[in-house]
């Protein structure tokens, strides 16, 4: 019986690093920096080397350790392919034989590391019970993850998942990262909604108090909106009217039981889920409208413990 | 080692059976009356009887059938729970332990139709080698069949690739089956585009020979549009584009491999297939967009053959 296992998040600019006992347990966290020079091709050394100081550390063998798991931020399959990791600058190159051959031969599982995040939340979080369901992550973008008989759904190139550039948001005239004008993350990340704000705040003479501030957030928009402001209430219209047309497209496709709404904006609480909730009941096809909304639990730890899921589950 | 398989198509009017090798090959198929009085009660018995006659008259013994798969007009959940099946006069139960109760034990699998469709496709159709697959039917209404792994997703109550249902048609006027006013279905259907067409020389005066015939069908409008007809073109663009979009979505979701087409009207051929494949390249998100259109080789026995896979697969 083996004893520990570790769960690992790169981002660009950090890595977080969790010590898990094989029920889940997080033992410990820390983070290390992300090199990104010469198309990152330390970052993998740099975790075996932290990962091994840890085993040094606490004295454990590398026999007692399950598995490591790994989320990146970028496409990976099913077969532990990384499609590409521009933040990174990765390219194409199976990751789990990789880092399995760089650490002593322990069995490594890597994921995209929102769809980790998804089967982290299923894992220990919000998702708990839930072994159809899908994680909306509302950030600076917009992601999600896919989570099937308690599996990621990984896709054929890794992209599955990827609802923030659903092309729910049609007539738009800015142009997301992805070249395309009709992207839900277009609306619904924080930026989009700061966006909509101003452009509300332009085009109308809805008074508001946004006016009077410098510098306004999502978390701005949305506070104003739970008092009943007009105009934050029509830019979350338009975030809800997109994000519950998009969960209902997943809903349509999966049939999911739940949906798990993570990230900084999910911060708005019960209003948010309620508000985006009610306009999924009016969109979806009834017999897949039998979805629970709920909140994310593991905030920023969501990731090490779906890392750590993927080899503990 | 077991010989045979039986693959069963139940639909409101006729059940379709096949009689199956193991290797998937159809040696006989015939149909038989759907008796849906009483609320279909004798539909199950009627087919144990129509398959014992069959292995009666070809002197095979219930002990060479590796299984029988059936597929259902309604809401199957992957532990054979048929919700409802409206047409047949069914209700809530487990329709692969009844089966199998009334039929000596021989084990039984059971889908929904569409989705049963789907994965005959994959089985020893057009989806052939490509195991993350959407199958799209269009024809009176417009089904779905999600394929991940060589397998059918279910979903939580059955409703997975219930892609007709999708709201990628908003501002329509008409009301779906469903309650609802932007389905897929009321656009892409052989309904939906005789509809439209009705609409589109209502709304204009752009001449089309459309004007002149009684009763048009959907073939028409399409063969039209493969001549340039303008309202007809007109017609098959409101057509592509929702359908795009819905496949759209769920590449974004599952970021499969193939969709394949089939259903009446995919019997347009290459126009078809080309006229849609232009249209999702420009909505999807390019990640996800590597996507094989196929046309559907099986036709009306599609659903046989994967109900047949239910059980060999």
């Amino acid at each position: 019986m083996k004893k520990y296992a570790f769960g690992v998040d790169i981002g660009g600019t950090t890595c977080k690093i969790g010590f898990f006992d094989t029920n889940g347990t997080l033992l410990d966290k820390w983070e290390i920096k992300t090199n990104t020079e010469n198309n990152g091709e330390s970052i993998l050394s740099d975790v075996a080397k932290a990962v091994d100081n840890k085993l040094a550390q606490e004295a454990i063998s590398k026999d007692d350790v399950q598995g490591i798991g790994i989320g990146v931020p970028g496409p990976v399959d099913s077969q532990g392919v990384v499609h590409r990791c521009v933040n990174l600058g990765w390219g194409v190159f199976n990751i789990e034989r990789a880092f399995s051959d760089s650490f002593h031969g322990v069995p490594c599982k890597a994921g995209n590391d929102a769809n980790v995040a998804a089967l982290g939340e299923y894992f220990k979080g919000g998702g708990r019970g839930y072994s159809d369901m899908l994680m909306v992550t509302l950030g600076t973008g917009v992601g999600g993850g896919v989570i099937l008989d308690g599996r990621i759904v990984a896709g054929a190139t890794g992209g599955a998942g990827e609802i923030g550039h659903m092309p729910v948001a049609p007539g738009n005239t800015e142009v997301c990262n992805c070249g395309k004008s009709d992207c839900l993350e277009l609306v619904a990340s924080a930026t989009g909604i700061v966006r909509e704000a101003k452009k509300a705040m332009k085009n109308t003479d809805i008074p508001t108090p946004l006016r009077d501030m410098v510098d306004i957030t999502a978390k701005d928009v949305i506070d104003l909106a739970k008092t009943g402001d007009k105009l934050a209430l029509s830019v979350m219209d338009i975030m809800g009217d997109a994000l519950a047309r998009a969960i209902a497209n997943v809903a349509c496709t999966v049939n999911m039981e739940a949906v798990v709404i993570g990230g900084g904006v999910s911060k708005a609480g019960a209003f948010l889920l309620d508000f985006i909730e009610e306009k999924f009941k009016k969109v979806v096809f009834r017999p897949c409208g039998n979805v629970k909304f709920i909140m994310a639990e593991l905030g920023n730890d969501g990731g090490i413990y779906g890392a750590a899921a993927l080899v503990l589950g």
